[in-house]
């Protein structure tokens, strides 16, 4: 597989102009945000991924993880020393707290360093995502002397961390979660057992926090009665040093169709007594504080999907200039294979739903700086906390749909040798699959748009978007960014969310229409969003045109923002309709004759 | 994997009523095709494709196939011993002539046994699929002499047969073929290089003949001056007994991302001097003779996309009716997830389309047929030809598609376990990624399409087809086979397709908007037949209503035409939209910087 080059210039303008992370920076008073920063983090985070992570993505694949007699899980080659050398550019800290050793960074300038690492190497991203995550949890939700005990190996990256929710009959549905937690003293010995737990045992540090979601014994049932545990692998002593084996291993690997290097594993708590937990946050109030962590991954799973979109794009790019096949209209000879306009047809496709998004989950991202920071008010921090929370299943859903579109294009780009597991793409079109399910699969992304995100509120926030974006709109008029039709045509792509809207706020009480329409509307909206951010590219790039900044990729912002407009966004069409359509014909057959 | 189950019943409705076998049967005097006949084949190969070959289908994707010292290639254990009693079941010769040994029944009698193999295991079926090809091809080209070397035993199946046209720089454009063919006596010594051969070499039948795109020394450039050859592994003698192992071998095997049990082999001709090839049809003659074979296998690929659909369609039925999560709308405890309206929203998907599709692809073989027989006169056997040259690119184009949609959606269905390979819905999914590729990529069908079957005739062979369409509609009104607002839909998008094609007709001297729409139009003319096959099946199970015969799959498919009308035929007016929009955006960036 050829290597991977991050698209910093795309990505530093994707970041700072059109996600505001320069507005939201100064609002928030991030001072050392400054632009020279974050071009050296991501020139060095380029270097990093590029350098290190890309080049094991192959071998990694083909080598897969294996579990031995020891019960110890082993990484491919090089897999440990490239986490050595991520713990040791502190690039496992940048978003967390100094006080803990972290670089106290916005949550979003980590945001393209994470795109680049999944781009380089999902499987081995996965590693780094799931501790983020966990660090996130136990940062917002533990008691002071366990954050004391975890937290400063964690954010160095010396410690990693799981997430524990799945069990073999409760995957989408918690409430049915079985893992006992006994009170023991000041602790709780955990037993149980969890399966798809990511990077659940590995080689490449020294010690594992699970993070576990499990039942005491008087607990009530269902979704109440669950609380989080931190389980780590070896028991520290207060100043972090290594003691005893916990009672936690993992019993078996799943054999999976892509992401071969990342270890899912059966885990199982207690085979002798009971694992030692403790617990995070209150009792009973474990999925509240697992959901700090599940939301903030559902954001960088939507940003995997970006990220394995680009590298997808990035092999296409080479495959098609240089193969030759066929003579192009106008040519005299035989073609690259990009100058076919079939071929472009693709490749724009292909750019146009990774630009879009990009764009996309870094804005969600920097929603997430806004509504945390102390600084502003209440009233705008709750104003950017419903945009986070609003755009999370857009990313996590509409950007995983998407890279299954342009890896497969990517793959289809590549003709016969998009099939053969040599060139690479067939890896990231199998990785790239997993990302529909994992982290709340798309129809559940779907029902948390539609109900906690929409009707809860009855529509405020995708209102107060659809307000935004109407002004966008209202801009691209007035300076003549982009010409009026295609104006036009994004606008009333607009209306037919609000018609949508509209819809599933009439019918919000008929759940067999609400569960019918959801993902038609998750896939709407996602678009009606994507193809604002596209609108606005081509409105800041107008803006900054003329200025010694312009450059090619300004220019071209303009020529995606038309091709998004005229061939992507005319799917909205097509998921309005079948909103309109509703239930009638989905829930019409009989279940036993499906 | 479950078994498979042929649907023997939906498959019969499918080829007799929808698509017009019986009608064909009779005005082209098959009267051996009986239904009881064809019911007994039906039920006889479904208990070959689901009790001998579909148990077969994973421990074949998990053992793939080996290329020994010996230069021989060893299949999956259970591989020769179930291609032994398809030779044994006469399954090889259905629709060959009798005079051969075949069974002189219809082209379109043995697409639905194929589809049954396929379904049960497509890397195994792709050896019959290529012989099948090959044997026809050798029928309508070779001459008689070379006929009865070869056809007796290709018929009977003891001997297999491949396609050989790809070499490393010959890929979808022929015409840079270098492989050399040089006179020898009566025949040819052949050299060169071929890749990606299907079965070319394996060890299920004592002989390959391989038909192998070559050039004479003193043939003109380009693709005419190509010429076909067979080119049998073993050389046989008059009496069709194995004489010497001619001089062609396979060098290597391809590491695929699916159908792993399918050796794709590069093939080397003349390392020692030349492999003996008899000419088949006429000197540079060879695309032509290899197109016969062509078509009827971009009908059977397209076919395949059905088969592995109806696969991942009978495993998901499984799953989501046993698998217990979350509470539907209207439960009380824990549902099986069929109950979910967003699951039924994706098995109804996957059912709509796989049953759509299986109208098109029989209809398309139907239409060979008729086109073939010599019992109607030459403007009718003309108007069948051209209904078979304009639906071979929609069955083959989007066949193939929505085997992408189906099995994705079967992975999703499954949630986190349809990523693990031990369900077989990976397997699937991996598999069909290759149907969009070979035999011809899609976006070859796509200028098939709207070259060769649509501007070249000025439309003539689609019009025919939209007559047709709005003659089912008015049917569809005048018996309340739907409901009036589900007719007008259809209405409009093939309204929507006429559009598109004054569009085409046009501009059909641009040739990138040509290039640039092509898929597009490719999408749209393909759901609006598949739409109008599906109100067909509606009007005719009306027809059918209140007889003996109506059962729960004949009330069933009014709820499949709405659904369709209702979730996928709005896919039009995005698919027109492109086609609208045209090359502009497409082709505007400078390739250099795409």
């Amino acid at each position: 597989m050829s290597e991977y080059r991050a698209p910093t210039r795309e990505m530093e303008f994707t970041l700072r102009s059109l996600a505001g992370f320069d507005e939201m920076a100064k609002a928030c008073n991030y001072e050392d945000a400054s632009p020279d920063v974050i071009a050296a983090i991501l020139e060095e985070a380029a270097k990093f991924a590029g350098n290190e992570i890309a080049p094991l993505n192959r071998s990694g694949d083909e080598t897969g993880v294996r579990l031995g007699e020891d019960r110890c899980v082993q990484t491919p080659d090089g897999f440990k020393e490239a986490y050595r050398q991520y713990i040791e550019g502190g690039w496992a800290g940048l978003q967390f707290d100094a006080e803990q050793g972290g670089q106290a960074l916005p949550f979003s300038l980590a945001i393209p360093v994470q795109e680049m690492i999944h781009a380089a190497n999902m499987a081995w991203g996965l590693c780094p995502l799931l501790s983020q995550g966990a660090t996130e949890a136990l940062s917002e939700n533990a008691a002071e002397p366990l954050k004391q005990l975890l937290l400063p190996k964690m954010i160095s990256g010396e410690w990693t961390g799981t997430m524990n929710l799945t069990e073999p009959q409760s995957g989408s549905d918690l409430a049915t979660i079985r893992t006992q937690a006994r009170p023991d003293g000041e602790h709780y010995r955990i037993s149980g057992q969890k399966i798809f737990i990511t990077w659940g045992e590995h080689d490449m540090a020294e010690n594992i926090v699970h993070l576990v979601l499990a039942r005491l014994p008087d607990a009530p049932a269902g979704v109440k009665g669950i609380s989080l545990f931190a389980v780590p692998k070896f028991i520290p002593d207060a100043s972090g040093n290594l003691g005893e084996r916990n009672d936690c291993y993992a019993l078996s690997l799943e054999h999976k169709m892509g992401i071969h290097a990342s270890p899912t594993c059966v885990m199982s708590y207690g085979e002798n007594g009971g694992a030692l937990g403790y617990m995070v946050g209150q009792e009973n109030q474990g999925l509240a504080c697992m959901f700090t962590m599940m939301n903030n991954a559902r954001l960088t799973v939507g940003l995997q999907g970006v990220a394995v979109s680009e590298r997808a794009l990035q092999l296409s790019r080479i495959y098609v200039a240089e193969r030759i096949q066929g003579t192009a209209p106008g040519d005299c000879e035989p073609s690259p294979i990009v100058r076919h306009p079939d071929v472009r047809r693709m490749m724009m496709t292909m750019r146009a739903l990774t630009e879009a998004g990009r764009g996309l989950a870094y804005s969600g991202c920097v929603a997430v700086d806004y509504a945390k920071h102390g600084q502003l008010d209440a009233e705008q921090r709750a104003y950017y906390q419903r945009r986070a929370d609003l755009l999370t299943p857009l990313v996590k859903g509409w950007c995983t749909e998407i890279a299954q579109e342009v890896t497969s294009l990517a793959v289809q780009c590549h003709g016969g040798m998009g099939f053969m597991e040599e060139t690479g793409v067939a890896q990231l079109y199998r990785d790239a699959r997993i990302l529909p399910i994992y982290e709340g699969t798309n129809g559940i992304q779907a029902l948390d748009l539609i109900g906690r995100k929409t009707i809860r509120d009855r529509g405020l926030a995708l209102k107060e978007l659809m307000a935004e974006m109407r002004a966008t709109a209202e801009e691209a008029r007035t300076t003549a960014a982009l010409d009026g039709r295609r104006i036009e045509a994004f606008e009333q792509s607009l209306q037919q969310l609000e018609e949508a809207l509209q819809l599933v706020l009439d019918s919000s009480a008929n759940e067999h229409f609400v569960g019918s329409v959801a993902f038609s509307f998750l896939m709407l909206t996602s678009i009606v969003t994507a193809g604002w951010l596209m609108l606005r590219a081509a409105v800041l790039t107008k803006a900054e045109s003329g200025s010694a900044d312009e450059d090619e990729l300004l220019l071209n912002k303009r020529v995606m923002a038309h091709f998004f407009v005229d061939h992507i966004l005319p799917r909205c069409a097509n998921h309005l309709a079948s909103v309109q359509a509703g239930e009638d014909s989905i829930m019409a057959l009989s279940e036993t004759v499906l």
